[in-house]
């Protein structure tokens, strides 16, 4: 590698964001990947076939999202489910239910293959798919989340050509930014792996998705700690879940400590994803605003 | 992937359960599964000559199973052990003294090989080398569990042709099911990662079964917060234990503090796998019945 | 595999064990595995040049040996230290140092290459060499511990022909036993992975060697936890060390900890595994000797 | 291996320090490595075009770096930040902040790759590049630890040609010593895994850096127990810390909570690494000097 091949150059855009905080010490975005089976198909359709695989990955559309959103009408609180196409199309009353329910649907690519290992055609196709399977069930996203967070150059390019508003993959920051893909303004909501719940509870040998698990009192304590400082940066904390894993009895439980911390803060707000989009990037009104 | 390679119908059918809850708030299984040499030798036969890997095995039925029975004496509770024939055959004791003390003796393979690895014919030979076995000790078993719980469709069709009469093998719920086999009617009882043991213990270079060793306290943590949750959704919480694992003094004492756990509910029955399968299948007299 | 093909025969005979325990409830043996850079130089000699990982090694023989033997000076406790042959000639104030002190020296082969890798000439090589070495430096070892514990029916054969009277590398009870060499009676006295220190505190990415750092607080709930409940079975607790990981400062303090809680139950007893191995073959003075 | 194979001498020379404790009874030296892109561009230049994984490694400059300082400021500490060239390239403001802050920067490889896989003019392009780099900022360093602390025996002799002072990439010790590289004295200040957050802390799936996350909690107890420990043995306690990783607020918090506990214990002085170096090779005014 001589000097030349280290670009000293930034790899992507950022801008400042608008006043998404409006007075909360840190804000909380409850967002729920439905993957269902979709990583393991990703993965080769001889699963299929591994009933308990299959049946690993079920337990979330089947159990662990019906739970959730039972959780959130007890608390009365707004989340956002980032569903691939493929989740949609093998458990339609996912959509249904989730949009029923009054909370964002938003996209997760089609078949969860993670956009780095695709060509720039596929990955056009992984949106082009998600928006005509989102549209039969009358869902127009504004946002995007990669799957396992993998991003390109050329994935932010697409959102912006596509009209999307806002990006949840990236972790550069814990505050939301503005950027920019195919010129157009996009807000980036960063998440990060220690909100996340996979790398706590997920085991599966094939394919091995994960190798250890966690007790939730640890989870509790790590997400809440997190949460907790972020109250004095005036952090965006994006919390993400999956339903074969939180949909659990105990992890159930361990979300909802966290909840309740949250809530017992008094400066802590919940909100959609699109929510804190439309103001990052300034919108007039202050609430999210479909694609162009 | 083209749509019409993802299907959109379910993969295995299900139907609702008969009355197996009966008041109580949640049942524990104890499943104990006395793999003993049989999952190292079915990665190869050159272990036989690892005397450190055999010995590490062999601790199960030589030390752990006594020690778990004696346990299941002292709380006067009823357990289901599944043993793969190999087991019975190399520790032919295991089987006598087994269902000598009241216990439920079920399937698990003959060789501990995954069905997902094997051919229709050799998931078909394993069954039938397991039931002439289990004849031999006069064991006539009603249920099975598929080795490392990998099953495929075709594992259900074999049960349902040899006319057994539940699978715990599954884990896209954590209440118990009808299933179908071959036509006929089988009932589910779910595992989960979660509630085994093997992913908290675990620990054998050659070959490698696992990588590290959690506290026993971490796993009466882990246990015993997903049983009291789901006291709430009136779950099933089959527990899966492993003689060379659990069988560890510091281990006893951690199934038992589970156990105490559990009476101290005041609503948590304990019960066989069958027992739980004859009131899932809604027979008559509500307590097991043999193969058809 | 066919019936024939699973032996139902045991793979290592047994028989039992004189009283060892002479009236207390469990008995301590700490073990102290001198590894050094032996382990790390069997993967390859040019880890010669790696200094991190040699210097990781090393400090073993230079800071926690020292340490160590001045922890149990502090509470006048025996222990036997098992010491390979390249250790002994790379660090030979080592050997010195640990017999002067009062403890036993034992074999723990040449290179620490492990036995089930290694040909019938090969581990007899081992063998000879180990102690040829020993000799050198006056010491005549009675004992032996395979290198990572992996021991084949051979190997046990070669203590029985070198005249050892005992091993401590294999897993199927936590009570010692007699068993045979060349037909030759030889004390096992048995070993487990949660008793051991590499599986919590083992870090190093080249060789790979393990990849995860526990709190010493964790390990000494994991292993008074375990020698709790082994009072309650009249067990053998034999902790192995290894003075490149608790030789650090806090994991000293954990072992530390770990005694004072033996001592405090007042029913433990320490001793050297030599001791031990005398009093399970019955030998009259219920102290060890040398080889025949 | 035949026994000339295995040498008998030591691998690297080592003398007795000056007095460097100076009363107290450990010191600790807060080293930041300030890794960003560096380690995952060393693994190959296709990452550029991975923004999740370029975007979770510039977290560290980007957000971690001023943060980590602002909090060293609040307790007025003084620390020692290892830059690599391709960090100095790419976030300039880092080289010029830290040094207007008053803290120590010093070199830690061009490019990030480990020493033991390059040749010896790969090792020495590294330690010329980052020199001139560094000139450019007008910084002259007299330190410098190994890429993953992975050095060779060339490692330490182009210290020592280059007229560099200390290295802290070994761990044969937790007290410093004098080397010899290229025959001039070099201060080695030795590190060790359980005193750097990146066991920890790392997970990222491409390219495989870590594969868990650990609370906060656990590494206060980790770094608090080993300090409190090694006050009992005069011990240098370097610890090591990622901003990509330690920057996230609660491991902020942990930070704070060990910078707490050391001001606490009323015997424990901080100290940028070169202070301890000067010292440590009995410079008459104990104060760190320029390279030859």
């Amino acid at each position: 590698m001589t000097d030349s091949q280290v670009p000293v150059v930034d790899w992507h855009e950022r801008q400042p964001a608008g006043d998404w905080l409006r007075g909360s010490s840190a804000v909380v975005v409850l967002s729920v990947d439905v993957d269902a089976e979709s990583p393991v198909l990703a993965r080769g359709e001889h699963y299929l076939n591994h009933l308990t695989t299959m049946s690993h990955q079920a337990y979330g559309p089947r159990v662990g999202v019906p739970r959730i959103l039972d959780l959130l009408d007890r608390y009365r609180l707004p989340a956002t489910f980032f569903v691939p196409g493929v989740t949609a199309e093998r458990w339609p009353s996912v959509m249904a239910t989730v949009a029923e329910r009054g909370h964002e649907v938003a996209m997760h690519g089609f078949t969860h293959r993670h956009p780095v290992h695709l060509s720039e055609a596929e990955q056009r196709e992984e949106i082009e798919r998600s928006l005509k399977c989102f549209a039969r069930f009358g869902v127009e996203p504004v946002g995007y989340r990669a799957p396992n967070w993998e991003m390109t150059r050329h994935s932010l390019d697409l959102l912006g050509e596509f009209g999307l508003r806002y990006d949840s993959s990236l972790m550069d920051d814990d505050r939301p930014y503005v950027t920019l893909g195919s010129g157009r303004r996009i807000a980036e909501l960063p998440v990060q792996w220690l909100l996340d719940d996979w790398e706590q509870y997920a085991f599966l040998p094939e394919p091995d998705i994960g190798q250890q698990i966690e007790a939730p009192s640890k989870v509790v304590e790590l997400w809440t700690a997190e949460l907790e400082a972020m109250r004095g940066f005036g952090s965006l904390c994006v919390l993400t879940l999956h339903p074969f894993l939180t949909g659990r009895p105990s992890r159930l439980r361990a979300l909802e400590q966290f909840i309740q911390f949250a809530l017992s803060r008094g400066d802590v707000r919940f909100a959609r994803a699109e929510e804190i989009a439309a103001l990052v990037l300034g919108d007039e009104q202050g609430s999210a605003t479909g694609p162009a």
